[in-house]
């Protein structure tokens, strides 16, 4: 059961890894991947409203990844949440100086753990850890 | 099953409202009893890196609701999202003329579903719907 739960959270850990690779290298289809197949889901860029349903989530993600900030968005910090088959990731976001706090929340599918919430909004203050790196070096 | 799911949705629904009845009227006990009794809680007020555990999440809330924000703050254009025993609420929050949106996570504990993790930060949108009062009253 301890040993499940513990392979659990390194699998959201890599789905979280692999939305922030995507968001790094602006590659549209990984970003497609992470997020779940099903049309309730929803995602707060910072300082945006609320995008809901999986179409305009990822034009919203299609837009912004045609041009992805640069330097690229590193999370540090994360902690992992596993509930049952949903699990929460919160995490900073570092964009060279500027930093963020990240919510983002997986279900399982099929065995996958996909996207269906980022929650991402700006804070002052600066994470604990250096950020990771979206190879996973740590810069 | 759908009308079991829509009996869990209203659920979550009354504790999230729950939770903004307890952060209007300052009342810390309704506070903590919105909050689940585990360990594995976090809070991200606006701008503020994430609280984490649930005596830190409580001291930070007993700070708040010593001097609430007033006018008090109204949730509105609520979206919940049900997964197993975990769920999801997405909504605006109004202060005034101060915007933000929030994620509020909750888990199922004993047949209540309790909060283990809110999630706010300032928008410059506004919601589409009006505020609804702590009492349930449209303002």
């Amino acid at each position: 059961m301890a040993e499940s739960f513990s392979t659990d959270k390194a699998a959201v850990s890599a789905a979280n890894g692999a939305f922030y690779r995507a968001f790094a290298e602006g590659d549209f289809g990984a970003m497609d991947a992470v997020w779940a197949e099903r049309e309730e889901v929803v995602c707060i860029h910072p300082g945006w409203p609320p995008v809901t349903g999986r179409n305009d989530v990822m034009a919203s993600w299609r837009g912004i990844l045609a041009n992805p900030p640069q330097p690229a968005v590193l999370p540090t910090d994360e902690r992992v949440y596993v509930m049952g088959d949903a699990a929460m990731v919160v995490c900073f976001e570092t964009i060279g100086e500027i930093f963020l706090t990240a919510t983002n929340t997986f279900l399982r599918q099929d065995g996958d753990w996909r996207l269906i919430h980022h929650h991402a909004g700006i804070t002052e203050h600066r994470p604990r850890g250096a950020p990771v790196g979206p190879t996973g070096t740590v810069h």
